[in-house]
């Protein structure tokens, strides 16, 4: 395993402790429980936190800020963050609104979270992404997994948050977000988690996973490697079979996701061909995202994602938003 | 070769229209010959002009827009430009206060960047960047190499141009941010160059290629893969070894500069070591930037950049900037 690391117990300390002094204007770092929050505590607004196993960065803390986060929870890599980690961000938070917890649907999170929830004292709702269309279960999930779709939801609802919203209404966005947004992943190589020192899967130099999940979790099926609108194309097509009569004529937001590993040159690409696809359909892209926000730590591969869109969501997403991953109109 | 590519004499062509889709309101894309324009054509300034081989993105395009480049020209991968698309962009771009050139310094590019300057009729000059302290003279330079230092140095000047500084004082900026900055980048892995279809350069899974260029040319020496903070250790030091008496007490701007296939999360750990081993030597952190900002196809590694500030170079870093890859205050 070749990776930037000293110490694997330590990696996520480390890379956390960086994090936070690149960004000191923007989040301030908790160790023991983990989490980190704004820097400066925003008032009078729900507060909006979301956590998971680190390896998918900048997912999550890297959408803490005005617009978005408040509160981020990083497991270790691929590993959910325990109730007490959640428990003190929503007591470090909360601004006397409530809580809003974004979790993508895996069980350990849902687990944590759930029990967060419970044992915390002020009023709190989740909302649960799951996005990913390409399978139903699977080796972390019942139902539906969670993957880039959730920069999505994380975005529209810290704006909405941020406008006084009430966690009723919050929440209600961020539902109404994943319910008209899906995404499928594949894969080219597996992910490396450190602790394990080798790749999560084997994969032939001639084989795709398509439909990965951000853990390496198997896909639909193992393919002959093509060329790339035909996979382009078959991710498209899964897409907009998952998301039905709702695509129809709409306009969407296309979030072309880097998995680690594959050049911004190759997610231009794939933008290009999915954009002319959605176009031959009616549908138009009014949003678009291309980069790395969901990654699967090291994994070759990307994602396609696509958000159905309404006034509500434009305006949320539109809206000023300053992390250190997701930055405009500031 | 695994790549999202369906024929690799288009990759480039589809991957930049796919860039200018994604990012509508920012770029113009023209083909035959290539080159990319800011949307919005910017008055009465000088207009700044960088390129090179694709390969490196978001490097040169991804920094076109307010604040930053007017144009870039972007060659094949790993490929110089021609002088007809320098020609055509500036022919494009000139607002009547004349054209900057910005080039990292490689043979290829260095000739055919004389060789438009030489042959438009507008007044001109050129900055060329140098920044990586590795080695003198590498497989395709004269001199040392221009890397990821070529981002604070368009930064900067796209912002003194905003101004309406003069051509000199645009060049004498740009070459002043040059002479302080010093880069060294480390690889784990070689880059795949998708027309050779194979890796650039044979690495054993025990190996680094210390000083490793941004095509992959070799660097100081191959060592033994080892833990992350006597790598970092020795990039420090070769990057204050160079800098000499302008790091002493300095504040200064460092980046973490990943090369394709590495993390974030990785990323953020080198900035924690880099940034208490700066600290120990008296200087001061003033600005970071930490990401893929000039990367070596899908090579796994990262660079670290130091640039010594001043007033003028902090108020240039700080300035709005609204591009596909850099944007803030706007």
């Amino acid at each position: 395993m070749k990776k930037f690391v000293n110490n694997v117990d330590n990696m996520l300390t480390e890379s956390l402790s960086g994090f936070e002094k690149a960004h000191a204007d923007l989040v301030s770092l908790h160790l023991d429980p983990n989490y980190l929050t704004r820097k400066d505590k925003a008032a009078d607004k729900v507060a909006i936190i979301s956590g998971g196993g680190a390896g998918h960065e900048p997912l999550h803390a890297g959408f803490i800020g005005k617009g978005m986060l408040d509160a981020a929870c990083p497991g270790q890599v691929f590993t959910s963050p325990t109730p007490d980690q959640m428990m003190a961000a929503a007591e470090a938070v909360d601004a006397g609104k409530g809580v809003l917890f974004i979790v993508k649907n895996y069980a350990g999170d849902v687990m944590n979270f759930e029990m967060a929830a419970e044992m915390i004292a002020m009023k709190n709702a989740t909302v649960l992404t799951s996005d990913d269309c390409a399978v139903i279960n699977s080796t972390y999930t019942e139902g539906r997994r969670g993957v880039a779709g959730t920069v999505i939801v994380e975005k529209c609802v810290g704006s909405i948050a941020e406008t006084g919203a009430d966690l009723a209404t919050c929440k209600a966005l961020g539902d109404k977000i994943n319910a008209q947004t899906a995404s499928i992943g594949v894969a080219f190589t597996s992910c490396t988690v450190p602790a394990a020192g080798k790749p999560t899967f084997e994969i032939d130099d001639t084989e795709i996973e398509m439909g990965v999940g951000i853990h390496g979790e198997p896909g639909r099926k193992r393919e002959a490697m093509r060329e790339a609108d035909t996979m382009i194309q078959d991710m498209v097509d899964a897409i907009l079979s998952d998301l039905g009569d709702k695509a129809n004529n709409a306009e969407v937001l296309l979030l072309v996701n880097g998995l680690g590993a594959t050049p911004l040159m190759e997610l231009y690409l794939i933008y290009n061909t999915a954009e002319k696809l959605l176009k031959e359909k009616g549908i138009t892209i009014a949003r678009s995202l291309v980069g790395n926000y969901t990654t699967a730590i090291d994994m070759a591969g990307a994602s396609i994602t696509v958000c159905v869109l309404d006034d509500e969501i434009k305006t949320h997403w539109d809206s000023p938003v300053h992390t250190a991953a997701l930055r405009w109109g500031v």
